[in-house]
């Protein structure tokens, strides 16, 4: 910032009602009217200013690079940390492994150790355990939809960067690959020496050149789509008006994403192993994809080669429908619940195989949901406790069980309320496999490496800001206790947030909450923290003003 | 019922709008149209009955007789903890200690073994360590507001029995004294050979006849009302038209409650201690309070008579103030999470100095919150991921934290989402003391004795059914995952639950809640239950049936 430029004519009335017009990716580049509330929200800062990376006297986080996200920082515990992983790489001989879970469209509040469990009626006794013996993170974060959290903990990018800002649908013609440029978690972990395989959910495209066997991975087994985008074929009592017109299924089939059970193979090869064809088949797909997965633990776990495996449950996205072998196993007995235990019981046994191989004490598990509950399955579907639901940047879309587990390593117990978004994942990773060198230098990186967080018996996060994006509006953000909306995501129907949301402008008062006194983000604080509004304000200018060095791409997912 | 009459004249339309008209206390007498839905009702339970004591298919419990709440038969757990009890008392040679800790309006929310703790800026590690090495309830209880739930853990009844339907107020004037003709805890305890004392909050009354010291309790040491009724007195802040004005202060300070510390004495004998003379004076209460219950399990601990103790803390009802010593230690500095910090150090204090004499394995201890929390506070209050708040009988209001904890009897790392009514304390308690046979036959007993439930390592609720009342009225009730409400209690301004709440009657389909589905209770299943609609109907309608015989009482506050 220009201290001379600090006597501008701020004639813009209320920020607040400023600020909520212009953060569109959009319109990214500042307009004249964007700089002469940067030029007010600066007279504020350079009055009460102690701030560093993020220009807001709320922040203490340092910027080291102008294509790095500022971060805290936590000397002592980072020294201690890689220590702490040196150790353990000359005690093993090899770099640890690592295994993500990826349950789909699972909600905060389902698992027992989130408030859920048993008391809605699916025990979840193996994420239980996971969290008994880890890290249960409270503030754990997600991106609001599907594709974009999962090219996000890929790529360590948010979203808008890589133009991946929404889920791809059927019919989506994308302009270009997204990928292109990236620098995937699987490339980055491969070339540090890793096997790496995707079992399960893809939906980040099904395109040549965007398959995982096309963006990094060795191997790629699983499926293309979303659940319901395959189950819609074969579930005449939902969609009849599809399933029992011939005709109309055909025409369907030809835009429609693949029903196939897909092997794919780094170069290109790529096998149908099988096609859903029923219901029965759909709901069997979770069993079948974790023995996959099971087996190639037992597989790589025997070789030379660390392994990066993600798993990435079908379950428990909607429509959902009971594997037969454990229909009713849930005291609720609906379909969901009873995958939600299905999920369970998968993560239990991943977790056996791993210490019946002798892994445990060598693979770094992070257990996580992509989003919040998709509600539009009610009553068949999951629970927050919070405010919104998947497609909302409220906390019900955006907050999401994540539990990291490493036997001797993270600290049994342990709880944390620091924040800590999914895409941390990516640089926590590179860091696991020692090439943080590798991250891309021409790119804006969002991720942190939160090693020494997750890793240190009380470590504190580095990450000081999550940014909320939907689609390409930034709409929220969260700083310590604090979450500011500048847009709003309302459900136009009720429950119907993803696919009937609208966003909706803030009125003269901010939407200022604070997460500690009103978790459900019911009431804001509103013109009770002015001095926020400029500091939030300034830490949004922050964010914004990196896009324009590191333009976002549009792959034709913005129109 | 008789058989004869399954073929009256069902000619009320819709049984749920018929219901709804009929389930207050003042009506108890059943009405011809009343005898008319009861007909309806039964002649679809003729149809399709299997249940037990209740009338209703969904039911398993058993009638013992006509004055006790029906129950379900474990046969195989109560034998195993009978003996494991009776092994327990040889062991010790000594009846087990009781301690029940009460907080004031906490929410189920609040500590972190529920959701809440760190995540929402006040940990309390000492909650979650009774949890952690106890029994931690996902289903219980309480009553709506604060008189009503601690005259009913007391008495065993349900506040419509006793007419303790509400908190008394300043300037009530009861007709007559609610606990003439109950058997008290403390007096059952007594009797048994108990010492008995309850350190901290009262609110059941503060004339004579009502006193602790005067309805069994050998020793008080105290407040008589709420928090909020004294701190008024020196609250210039938030109350300056009474504080700031002599006069008016004096015309309060005679109809107003006692703000004296009181040291009561089985037989009368009644000390003033000390008064309240400003906000500090309040806010230092709990500490003072704790101090003396320390003292008194050290002393009474060594004696050779078991003792009984029920700390009720004044915190953290509304309007909090710090500890001056403890102000800021929650990372939320909200008074209110302050004292929630506060309460969990006293929690921990008791535990340590149980754990210095010795006393671990010998003593019951209880945790609970009397209601749900109180919003008229905000954003001063506590939380609750639950519909409605204290004053309502949605979830918010009457599902709090329960936990139970004895060493080396209750297994440690239990989770339960089995209902526990907090009322079945009294039973529970008069089986430890031996003393069943003591609770008495003229009277309606709403407890069940749930020692089996929560002493074997696998134990199974006795309880089938929670009534819920509001005032005189019967609003709703919970069976399995089901809640429905007959009536529903709505805030008519935002948050103001108990000061503000109008109760509304239900339309043509039933609020009916899966809890298990929707624990929020936003989507009823509706006409989906019908069957439900009469099988939970035949329940309450039993449950109405036993105030005929036994009458409830009218104190004065019915009206």
């Amino acid at each position: 910032m220009n201290p001379g430029e600090e006597h501008g004519a701020p004639s813009l009335g209320h920020p607040a009602s400023s600020l909520r017009n212009h953060l569109t990716v959009s319109n990214i580049a500042m307009s004249a009217a964007m700089n002469r509330l940067w030029l007010l929200l600066t007279t504020v800062l350079v009055l009460s200013a102690t701030g560093l990376g993020q220009g807001s006297p709320l922040s203490r986080a340092v910027t080291t690079a102008d294509n790095r996200q500022p971060a805290i920082p936590w000397p002592k515990q980072e020294k201690a940390v890689r220590e702490k992983l040196a150790a353990k790489v000359k005690e093993t001989g090899k770099k640890p492994n690592i295994l993500w879970i990826i349950v789909d469209d699972m909600g905060y509040g389902d698992p027992g150790c989130y408030g859920g469990g048993a008391a809605i009626g699916a025990a979840t006794p193996n994420i239980d355990r996971l969290a008994k013996e880890g890290l249960k993170l409270t503030s754990c974060y997600s991106q609001h939809t599907c594709t974009p959290t999962r090219s996000a903990i890929l790529t360590g990018r948010l979203p808008v960067r890589t133009g991946l800002i929404r889920p791809i649908l059927a019919g989506d013609k994308l302009t270009s690959n997204p990928w292109t440029g990236e620098v995937s978690m699987p490339t980055l972990l491969g070339d540090a020496g890793y096997t790496t395989l995707l079992t399960g959910k893809w939906h980040v495209g099904e395109v040549v050149g965007m398959r995982p066997h096309d963006i990094g991975f060795d191997e790629f087994y699983g499926y293309y789509p979303a659940e319901k985008e395959i189950s819609q074929y074969v579930d005449k009592r939902r969609y009849p008006d599809l399933v029992l017109n011939p005709k109309r299924l055909a025409a369907f089939m030809k835009v429609a994403p693949s029903h196939h059970l897909i092997h794919g193979f780094k170069g290109g090869k790529t096998i149908e192993v099988s096609s859903v064809n029923s219901l029965e088949d759909m709901a069997r797909a979770d069993q079948v994809l974790a023995d996959f997965t099971k087996q190639k633990i037992r597989e790589l776990g025997k070789g030379d080669k660390p392994f990066f495996i993600e798993h990435c449950f079908m379950k428990v996205h909607c429509d959902n429908f009971a594997n037969p072998d454990l229909e009713g196993i849930s005291a609720s007995k609906y379909p969901f619940k009873d995958n939600v235990r299905e999920v369970d019981l998968h993560v239990g046994a991943f977790m056996k195989v791993l210490e019946e191989e002798g892994l445990l004490d060598n693979t770094f598990v992070f257990f996580a949901s992509d989003n919040g509950p998709q509600m539009d399955a009610w009553p068949d579907a999951g629970y927050t406790p919070f405010r919104g639901a998947k497609g909302t940047t409220f906390e019900g879309g955006v907050r999401v069980p994540g539990i990291a587990y490493w036997k001797g390593v993270v600290k049994p117990g342990r709880e944390s309320d620091d924040v800590f978004d999914l895409l941390d994942l990516y640089s926590t990773c590179a860091e696991l496999a020692g090439v943080t060198d590798k991250i891309p230098q021409n790119l804006y990186v969002d991720s942190i490496d939160q090693t020494s967080f997750l890793f240190d018996d009380e470590g504190k996060s580095k990450r000081e800001v999550v940014y909320m994006w939907w689609g390409a509006q930034f709409t929220a953000l969260r700083i310590r206790e604090y979450k500011m909306h500048f847009k709003v995501v309302i459900p136009s129907f009720p429950r119907l947030y993803i696919d009937m949301a609208t966003v909706q402008t803030v009125g003269l008062a901010p939407w200022l909450f604070n997460l500690y006194i009103d978790p459900k983000e019911q009431e804001t604080l509103g013109h009770r923290r002015n001095a926020w509004l400029a500091s939030i304000g300034a830490v949004a200018k922050a964010h914004e003003a990196t896009f324009k060095k590191y333009p976002p791409k549009n792959v034709g997912l913005n129109d």
